[in-house]
């Protein structure tokens, strides 16, 4: 069968996957947590085989390092799919009820999205993590992992589809695409696939984005910014932004640009420039900081454009700016709307940032690393989407869902309505 | 400048029109309702000249009388201002607030989307009720009017324009362009516009759907059906469906589709067909329904690829299921996931019609013509999404909002809690 008849059918079973009860989807959980312990040889050995393939084809050891999928990883797994279970289920909340007119009841209901394409590079454990989460929202799911962990992918999946059959979940309501052509057939099915979640560096993103009419959620690149205010409490500055930008340089999350006011500049730049090169950090900037730096710290001079450069590294553009104003204009046309920190003690600066800076997130006074769903308690995390659209932000469970309205009556018709026989009454019920 | 350029302009400009305080947003919509009723004789002088020209272009009578603008349609553009002036401001809602941690306070916002395209054909009030929309929830809007009442639109948009800058609101909110080329330059914008929505035929919606990476709310078909299941009460069914097909034939949420429990078929059919012929419905079916009604009423014999024509006039097409598993398969196949109705007495069917329907609205014993935002009780409507994601089904003004995370501390840092120093605990706080 080709991905499009596979997702044709899956549209099929949707509706099925989506009236399943929570009980069912649950067992289907702690089966797969099950699944994965057991089968945990089979599966090691597996990625093994792809580890030695990686090696052996030169691949860096940071990215064996996460093609790896050990005892630290399984249980990181597992320990996910026993949290999920415990999380409310996000299907058949009623969001509205409301009386139009005697008999005649409207609700709005949480329903599953459908059918879920979800692509990911290497990093196994993601496919244990979107499938679980696709299970708990009632979703079916397409998911194509990376070549590069063919072997232990394969293993995986076919623990989990076993896990999720037993369950009596209906068949064909999870599937793996393997081959890498089927990526771009993927992308073709906008009939059928409802949602893409894709998961890797910035280009394999930005190619999804580019390359299909479906919706897709989640984000190429995180540009995140810290502006330090003229009524910056300094010494609270430099260790957010030292936290900011190294506690995890890859994370989207991590801070790529500080802007700082040109008043505080003489006094906090060098300050700033002496903690962040003690960590390893590499300074890039204007001119004029190069300036205000000369004889201090090195820094590399940098133009205009490459602020928009995500460094994803031990990296860092520097920028004075005249004020909140000017940093706000800056991070809405260099950024990439995903999370953005204030540092100042003046509260009419913060509510103008927080108010016009058109991101995701909007701090002030902490670090931008925390943007993220189990920071935020969300539980479980979807992925952090810089559309604003559907989610924005960390996604949690109830970005896997929509809603449906419900309308029950006893032979209603409108002509009633418009003929000014009947009227409706608009009375909300108690939910 | 382009429409790129405008759009670019408009992107700049969206966060100050976020700012504006509900007072400024309201007093421009009193003050677009004043222009209208003092620019009154101007823009039906303007509208008459749209008019002559349609006349002589041979434009047919049913479209000539949608591109009046005359005393009614004026005072429903007003009425439709002054109540939209009294709905809640559907920005700065808290959504969620927590406490992640002493000190650290999360909350989730709801801010205007930012651009917002919208291109309609025809119906110069189309241009009032969605630009007014869009002040309401303090979006920017690029506004693209139909050629055929591009006098009114001119007259119309600056009025429209002038009241909102005399509000004060920021210069650049509004654009209008003119020129039909600008249509595709808009669909190129993605990186400007959030959002389009598009109001007109299915061809020109599909069209712009087809033609943009931008996100576009509404629908381009609406395939609406009605099951009469073997339980149904048919003295009541007849009414129910009469009305869905009769009240208004041309909207979008008018019934195309009747499927019949072939097990009630022989008693009903020919009452139902009776009915409909009566009012002038031209019926078609499977050979199956015209041999049930041979001899009975005329049936133009379709086959099965027909049941996904829209016919948006006095034509219905009629088939003979077994049960409801098959009036939902047909339904989820043919369907444009947009509302559907069950006429049946069986709670148990029902459950399951209303369960699997994979539409915006699945309905039980009524018409399926209630699917409207202003039946529904959201007092202005944005227009009808058959979309999953964002807004789904009629969307009043919450379909043009979004939302932004803010958190707020006093030097929290990441580091603090990856190294088990510090822990969050998650305390939701009051809204």
């Amino acid at each position: 069968m080709t991905i499009r008849e596979e997702a044709q059918r899956m549209k099929l079973v949707s509706p099925e996957m989506a009236a399943a009860p929570i009980a069912m989807r649950n067992d289907a959980l702690e089966r797969m947590a099950r699944a994965l312990e057991d089968g945990k040889e089979e599966i090691f050995a597996a990625n093994e085989k792809d580890l030695a393939a990686a090696k052996e084809a030169g691949v860096s050891p940071a990215i064996q390092k996460r093609l790896r999928y050990d005892e630290t990883k399984m249980r990181d797994s597992i320990a996910g799919l026993r949290e999920l279970i415990t999380l409310p289920d996000p299907v058949g909340k009623i969001l509205l009820a409301r009386e139009l007119d005697e008999g005649l009841v409207l609700t709005r209901v949480s329903v599953p999205i459908g059918v879920i394409g979800v692509i990911f590079e290497a990093r196994p454990d993601a496919m244990v993590q979107v499938a679980s989460l696709c299970v708990k929202s009632g979703n079916c799911a397409i998911l194509k992992g990376g070549k590069e962990t063919a072997n232990t992918n394969a293993v995986i999946f076919e623990k989990l589809k076993k896990a999720v059959l037993d369950a009596r979940l209906p068949e064909g309501c999870l599937f793996q695409a393997t081959a890498h052509s089927e990526i771009d057939e993927l992308l073709a099915c906008d009939r059928e696939v409802d949602l893409l979640i894709p998961r890797g560096s910035n280009r394999f993103v930005r190619y999804i984005m580019d390359h299909t009419k479906i919706p897709v959620m989640g984000h190429s690149s995180g540009i995140c910014h810290i502006y330090v205010d003229e009524k910056a409490d300094q010494k609270m500055a430099i260790p957010v932004i030292v936290d900011a930008k190294t506690q995890y340089p890859a994370a989207c999350n991590a801070v790529e640009t500080v802007l700082i006011s040109r008043k505080i500049a003489g006094a906090f730049l060098p300050v700033l420039a002496k903690a962040l090169t003690e960590r390893g950090v590499k300074l890039r900037g204007t001119e004029e900081v190069a300036r205000c730096l000369a004889g201090t710290a090195p820094v590399e001079v940098m133009g205009e454009d490459d602020f928009a450069t995500e460094y994803n590294d031990l990296v860092i553009s520097l920028k004075l700016v005249e004020d909140v104003k000017e940093a706000v204009d800056h991070i809405n046309r260099f950024g990439s709307h995903h999370t953005d920190s204030i540092l100042t003690e003046d509260d009419a600066a913060a509510e103008y940032f927080l108010q016009r800076v058109d991101s995701a997130g909007v701090y002030r006074n902490c670090s931008t690393r925390f943007a993220d769903g189990y920071r935020y308690g969300f539980g479980a995390e979807v992925g952090i989407s810089t559309g604003k659209l559907h989610a924005r932000g960390p996604v949690g469970l109830e970005g896997l869902v929509t809603y449906k309205y419900k309308l029950v009556g006893n032979g209603q018709i409108v002509g009633d309505y418009a003929s000014g026989k009947k009227q409706f009454h608009h009375k909300d019920l108690k939910i």
